[in-house]
């Protein structure tokens, strides 16, 4: 990879690949960290694509620093990969970023295991095999590259719209703090995130299974719900 | 039962039979809507533990309507019970209640399959054959009775200390909202929580995850986390 480098948190400024940055979270989180100056690269199945996503986030945020590439490029771009594609693309994607991910990066799959991808319900999800869509791309990454699962819950119209005010919670699981710290920075680079931890990347199995229950509240109250964990204390607890 | 009637909406000021009231989450109910000049009902399997749990509530609320019997009584002095039972004691629980609960009742489960129940992590949960311990519920509740599931995020020490304030959301999930409605009532008639329409019973295989992500958070900040939905319209969904 070219930004050949420890756990993120080392390079604070590094590019963020967003691997399905096409789709409708990896566009609007595009549009949230372009907007708060940070270098975004938007990876896609085809190069062309990826440049047109990346052109759409220009028009709403024009000084963006943003390019499109393909996937497999893209993931070579920054230490912290997003993976934002549907959770019917996932096992196929990352089987192509095999040779493109490398030691010490970290994948952060946002993917949730929908029953929409089976042309099912919305407002329900599949069992996975090992548990959760995150805990399947951990067992298929490379060696070396750890897994964090997280932004299950945040609405994807929310973060494109990029004068709509946020005011919630991102629950990160992972196994060890030191991997989840660089992401819950990255997620709170975006205004009005607070990044929970949440505890290993078992958690995934349930945190995961908020964006159906989050749909189901949706489709009732015609709302873009999202999610809040009072009582926590100020302190924060990535430091 | 005592109490005949329709769906409970139609008798605001019937008593609220909490099955499993000696427990935390049960006693914590308790204190609240006690000290909300709500006349309660404690069941234990022990009709002299309820009675002693309805005095420990009245040492908190000293003009509580309150007072303690076995389980099958309690379950037939008010249209809307409450089940607050551990897990493992679920069914043995529903089974000792076949003759008391009767048609028109509703059946209002808040038990959570924790791993905890035989000796896991509480963090983690157990798979019930039917998708929830709501599910179990419906299943074995005599004919007639209508299972509703709720109250799964609001953490009884907060509950059981009167004068902790409270500022969070309750999901209900059931099939029918004429259901939902009146134990949406009852729960919003202790202040600061709000009751939230999660959709069908299925809901609540998600639902009840919601407390082991919560004790995995609660243990990470050392706190009692409640949960609340943002961006949701103020106009009331129980009307």
């Amino acid at each position: 990879m070219s930004a050949g480098n420890g756990p993120a948190g080392g390079e604070p400024n590094a590019p963020i690949p967003i691997i399905g940055g096409t789709g409708a979270l990896g566009y609007g989180l595009a549009v949230r960290w372009a907007g708060a100056g940070l270098d975004v690269v938007i990876g896609s199945r085809k190069p062309s694509r990826a440049g047109e996503a990346a052109e759409r986030v220009r028009g709403v945020v024009p000084d963006a620093s943003i390019a499109g590439f393909g996937n497999g490029e893209a993931a070579t771009r920054g230490p912290i990969v997003f993976l934002t594609v549907p959770f019917r693309a996932q096992s196929e994607t990352l089987n192509n970023l095999r040779d493109a991910l490398a030691p010490e990066q970290i994948l952060v799959d946002c993917t949730v295991p929908l029953a929409a991808a089976i042309s099912g319900k919305a407002t329900r999800s599949l069992g996975v095999w090992q548990g959760s869509a995150a805990e399947q791309a951990q067992e298929m990454v490379p060696d070396g590259v750890t897994v964090i699962s997280a932004l299950h819950t945040v609405g994807a119209p929310t973060l494109a719209d990029p004068d709509a005010e946020l005011g919630e919670d991102v629950l990160v699981c992972g196994d060890k703090k030191r991997h989840k710290a660089p992401v819950a920075r990255l997620i709170e680079r975006i205004a009005g995130l607070r990044a929970v931890n949440a505890g290993p990347l078992e958690m995934a199995r349930i945190a995961e299974q908020l964006t159906p229950l989050l749909i189901s509240v949706n489709v009732r109250y015609k709302a873009h719900a999202g999610l809040r964990l009072v009582n926590l204390p100020e302190t924060d607890p990535w430091a």
